[in-house]
């Protein structure tokens, strides 16, 4: 049995490769850098590249491939992002139309792969100063919601901010944004603190992704600019054809999390 | 007489519209952000934002316009970036042609501009702080070297870093390190200190641009990413096209200074 907590980013994606890990990847290769997938055609893939660059806090860019090369040769020199995730979805117009464990067979030689940074890199760092992370102590996933927030548009690519959120203190919430400040790769500081409806959030207690969680009294809620961000954005455009990794199967870089500071 | 230097950066793009200001824009809208600009056909375009976003020292991206629209929506609303620069370079296959002040003519409904940060933010910061900037003193321009540090290529676009060189007392050099990381978008942080051999530099008293600078007893060169690379690197592709601003006449942005940190 390999202990997957402690091996790095490469060793984690030579299993994933292998067959040896299908499931989804958090609290393996603790403290390298994880990552959300979107695959798109060259046609549709500069439109993308231009929303990442102006939307850099729910799309903040690790790696961008070159048309029909599935290396991504700055974040994991070596990897191949058709074989090198646990599992993926396949898109046509917008359409999930199968989850497979490679896709092999679909990469065309005019495909992009961008590889966009994850909330758990700054929530590592959270967990190292002992702020909450009530998702995780409630053992569910983190609750995400639609904002009226209206991403800068590009192209094609046009939608409103999804975001986190995590309970915490005033004083918590405070540290949490100093913290967050090193990590602009990975959402970096919060978007929002406080009054929900500010940001057009209704009822925090039913959340568009994810699940609900406790706000205790004391706390309020502070949200993140969230990567699923990118991906309904993509959604809403439905081009012909669109790979992303599982939710919680993401790809293992082999940057380690100090090195997105 | 309009002074120039107190005005905004909008009010100084009405002027260069308006054909009332053609020379340089150092020292001009003082405090509002200027910007490198690079013309390219969409073709060619998701090359370059990709060897931008591999390359964010050299090449900090500010705005990309949408293929066919003149307008940099994020920076300056309401601008045209055919008319409200001083002066144009036109480069055909990598040879410049002309240096018109207008290229409303030559405009195409793919083409896509790119405007880059410049180094004239931090310079602002580092006089702030009474740090020396020699080639002001000296009158002169910036001296600036190709290094032996190789950009990540992307696509068509592979070449070396420029360095832009500021002589410093080692203890200026500290400072002026803290006071440049603020500003990410403009170059950051040096790339290096000292030795000038060690990035491939044979004489520093011979830059490949601009003018040599006196090194003072007890200074060292320090180097800055600079926006020259990202110019060297097209023109090297020899595109068929490429427009870009001509040297030191800039595109004034509607952020301030502070904007960028």
């Amino acid at each position: 049995m390999i202990d997957q907590q402690h091996i790095t980013g490469r060793a984690l994606r030579d299993l994933v490769r292998a067959g040896k890990h299908t499931t989804i990847t958090a609290g393996v290769a603790m403290g390298y850098v994880q990552a959300n997938l979107a695959i798109l055609p060259r046609e549709q893939a500069f439109d993308f590249l231009l929303f990442c660059q102006r939307n850099p806090k729910p799309c903040p860019l690790l790696d961008v491939t070159e048309a029909g090369d599935p290396e991504p040769r700055l974040c994991a020199p070596g990897a191949d992002v058709r074989t090198d995730l646990p599992r993926y979805c396949v898109y046509r117009h917008g359409e999930l139309i199968c989850e497979p464990t490679d896709i092999r067979d679909l990469w065309q030689k005019d495909w992009v792969a961008f590889l966009i940074g994850c909330s758990y890199t700054f929530e590592n760092a959270l967990m190292q100063e002992s702020l909450p992370l009530r998702h995780l102590s409630e053992n569910c996933n983190v609750p995400m919601y639609r904002t009226n927030i209206a991403c800068q548009p590009a192209g094609i690519f046009h939608g409103p901010m999804v975001v986190s959120m995590r309970p915490m203190t005033p004083a918590q919430a405070i540290r949490a944004t100093q913290i967050c400040a090193r990590f602009a790769r990975a959402h970096g500081t919060p978007i929002h603190l406080g009054d929900p409806a500010a940001i057009g959030i209704r009822d925090i207690t039913k959340p568009d992704f994810g699940d609900a969680v406790t706000i205790r009294p004391g706390e309020i809620p502070v949200f993140w600019a969230c990567g699923v961000t990118p991906q309904a954005v993509v959604m809403q455009a439905k081009p012909a054809i669109c790979v992303t990794h599982k939710p919680g199967h993401m790809f293992l870089t082999d940057w380690k999390d100090a090195d997105l500071e």
